[in-house]
């Protein structure tokens, strides 16, 4: 039997990395950041993941650290802004070596593909919450915003969306996935991808953006808000992966349009920009689509590849309204 | 009956205010904030604080705003960094409005004290958990750290400590406190003033610093290790209330030494300041006091006014260690 392991030193073996650009890293009151350039500004954001509502108790901890910053990463990603660094505050029932290292692995692995360093935080005993503050900078005047959108903009997003939550219906025992769509679902639930060099080559294509994790339509209905427009929206535009494809329509549709937790990115451009959309997007080796288009009459209208209006049946996720 | 309270008109109610200084605040994925001058370094720091950890259940949400938010303001001032914005993540059981509005209240209360903003953070159900990051700017290289003491230096804290373990101890059973000791003492555990102004003063002054939250010896040695000193302290010169001046000594002694929560400083400066610090002091409207010395050799010595050697029972706090 080895001691248990304290606070201090779970910060020291798990936490504690050389930094290469701040000034001062974990271990003091304060870490201490270089300024940014004078034409910048500071873009910060805050996520915390609780244990049994954002993921299940027994979660592959890997995974886990993966996902905490993924979804921090995911809201720089919306502004265009570049990742800096990031605190991690983080409560745990007891401190199990085999558990914090996995996280540490999987925290880490994301945060060096994205060149984004930790510099401080806090643990604590406590039921298991994961809360990461991240800091990006970015040129004054070019964030993305979420009041941007403009009538007749296009209305783009990322990569294919619904697999999240496809993922997540079989998990709950909505429905059930064979083997092989598990294989190719389960990652983009456990393990999304910030689409952060995306956000970054959009910085003066897109008017607006804002990352999905409540839900395409839920989000979309934040951007209309924010920006006083409306929009309507083609539901077969919406990009799917081929598993998704393979679903029955409604599951389909509810998974593309009610489905959060895809982290992908939802912006509008104007029809004149179409080319450099394109651009960004090849740049950033990321798929984009059109999906719709932003409209001077306020409100959400939903077609199908005919024309045809459907019901807006896909309400997003709220943390106190859902059960 | 109302509806209940959904995530976003929670935000929208509660914890939007029009921002100052932030070029955008609460509401999108990031909030932004102008670079400090090109001489700053920015701070930054996170606390959490969890149920039936930090606070026990039913704590007045008015004292929980306040001191979330405290705790790190004092990690701000162990840098002497100037206050600028804040993020909240906060978890919590149920959206209950009248536990919201006193939370809210206590933290704006003492974040207009300390004209600090709050530009955005998140809200989620979960087992209460309030997780705050704290930005301050402050000159590059005036930062004041904790691994800048030097052999001979003065070790001086600040305010009176030992309250906040004083009254812990009647709220846990372990002694009982007088009505009137009560009055005195329970503020100091509950709505601890961070010494921000203090830290400021200090910033040419003090050679190394540090905030008291898990015990005034533990803290100490954290400070003697990152300076790669030791330290003499003299027990009976640390400053108590009169409150705790009438309790017997071995309870003085261990709510001094071993109490942490006063979120008082603890910092070193060379004897030739003396009269810097005392004018620091005054600056801030913070009495100090010094109560020992920076050694070459290291170690913690303990002795008391006869210069009599005490035995360093008083073992800080560790959340993984301390049951």
């Amino acid at each position: 039997m080895t001691a248990p392991l304290g606070e201090f030193d779970l910060i020291a073996r798990y936490f504690t990395r050389p930094v290469r650009r701040a000034a001062l890293g974990v271990g003091d009151d304060c870490a201490l950041l270089a300024a940014p350039a004078a034409n910048e500004q500071i873009a910060i954001s805050s996520d915390m993941l609780v244990e049994g509502r954002h993921f299940l108790p027994g979660a592959d901890p890997d995974a886990l650290g993966h996902k905490a910053l993924a979804v921090n990463l995911s809201d720089l990603a919306a502004v265009g802004a570049r990742p800096h660094a990031f605190t991690l505050a983080i409560a745990l029932p007891e401190a199990d070596p085999r558990w914090l290292e996995g996280f540490a692995r999987g925290l880490f692995a994301l945060a060096e593909a994205h060149d984004i360093e930790l510099v401080g935080g806090d643990t604590t005993r406590g039921p298991r919450n994961l809360c990461i503050t991240v800091l990006g900078f970015v040129p004054r005047g070019l964030a993305l915003l979420r009041s941007g959108a403009r009538p007749g903009d296009d209305l783009w997003v990322s990569g294919t969306v619904g697999d999240a939550r496809l993922a997540l219906g079989h998990r709950l025992g909505e429905w059930t996935l064979d083997a092989q769509t598990q294989d190719s679902t389960f990652p983009r639930m456990d393990r999304p991808e910030p689409r952060v060099a995306l956000g970054l080559a959009l910085r003066n294509v897109a008017q607006a953006a804002l990352d999905i994790s409540d839900g395409l339509l839920a989000d979309l209905g934040h951007l209309l808000r924010a920006s006083k427009v409306g929009a309507t929206v083609d539901a077969d535009a919406c990009p799917a992966s081929a598993a998704l494809r393979s679903q029955p329509l409604q599951r389909r549709r509810l998974c593309q349009l009610a489905g959060g937790d895809d982290y992908e990115l939802l912006f509008t451009a104007p029809p004149t920009e179409r080319n450099a959309v394109a651009a960004a997007a090849a740049q950033a080796a990321t798929p984009v689509t059109r999906i719709g288009r932003i409209d001077a009459e306020p409100g959400l209208r939903l077609i199908d590849a005919s024309g045809q209006v459907l019901d807006n049946v896909y309400a997003g996720f709220d943390h106190f309204r859902t059960p």
